[in-house]
């Protein structure tokens, strides 16, 4: 059975759950509480010396970090990631995009705001706003008349773009005015075997 | 013919110009100046939205950014991507852990110094240091008794990370205590049919 590190709140352990969910993969959730330093202990830098959940360990053993990169190894040979070399470049561009000029400012926005002295980030947070704001039009201007982010069908770009951008309120960032965005969101959740974030270690 | 867009002391650029060199396919070297305000005029930014450096258009006219996602699109079928499931994960992880955790830090370090008004980011480059480091210092154990990052042969996630790491000094990053990085760095270097960063725009 597959082995998911994971902290409660992370998106980036959240896409690898619903990809695991949706490609009926059962999983052991493997609560990692990275504020009280369970990400830093020896035993964890053994699986992953760069210090940072998710971690995933396969049935052979195998073990995997970095979100995006376990994504493509699980969705090989699935519906999910396209075969045709052009739409597979556009996966790709979609999950190094998300990890550059999305994650650092949405994901970690909500990551400060919380902690129990997330007042203590109002700079940093204020710093991060023009670029969360940035990656939001940028989807909103490339969902415009799309339905998925790649080719029309449901890819792990969708899955991996969704984990931040559903919770974007709790970064702060609303989405009220980004329509297409919204629309989008309610048509990966009606994905067959979707997994909410909140069920996550429950799959 | 391939066009490259790119800025003249970019790494992200240099990937592709590496790249597309040593599967000796020919390119014209397209200079965009960032600082002056290339990447955001309007047909820039209909070729990347994002408005960033590189961007590649193919033969076929196809329009590709972000440059670890160009590597993955060009070395496919090449011996620079391996098609064995496990270690095109690894070239995967190393892609995502230099855009996530290498970039920001070393590569945005050298582009501040590189500035004119470079001593206005000090406080900025004191906070991305501490990062740096544990880059390098990844690295170095990881490198430290092999021959390149994955299944001990020259690969796209070579080409990555040399890109920003041979220049490690020139964002005051000195490699005096990584051994192994630059050991690796030479091997690299070696490769047939090796560019420079410098010689970029005249492969």
């Amino acid at each position: 059975m597959y082995q998911l590190y994971d902290y409660v709140t992370s998106g980036n352990g959240y896409k690898v759950a619903l990809l695991l969910h949706q490609c009926h993969k059962p999983f052991r959730y493997i609560e990692t509480d990275i504020l009280a330093g369970a990400s830093r202990t020896p035993e964890f830098l053994e699986l992953n010396p760069n210090g940072k959940i998710p971690v995933l360990v396969t049935p052979e053993g195998h073990v995997l970090s970095e979100s995006n990169a376990i994504l493509l190894y699980l969705a090989e040979g699935t519906p999910l990631l396209p075969d045709d070399p052009l739409l597979r470049f556009e996966v790709h561009r979609w999950l190094f995009w998300e990890q550059y000029s999305h994650e650092p400012f949405i994901a970690t926005s909500r990551f400060w705001l919380h902690l129990p002295n997330a007042e203590e980030f109002a700079d940093k947070l204020a710093a991060r706003r023009p670029g969360g704001l940035k990656a939001l039009e940028l989807m909103e201007r490339h969902l415009d008349g799309r339905t998925f982010l790649v080719g029309d069908r449901y890819t792990v770009a969708d899955i991996s773009l969704y984990a931040y951008t559903h919770k974007a309120h709790e970064a702060n960032f609303s989405l009220e005015n980004y329509p297409a965005i919204r629309a989008w969101l309610d048509r990966v959740a009606a994905q067959p075997d979707h997994l909410t974030i909140e069920n996550k270690m429950n799959a």
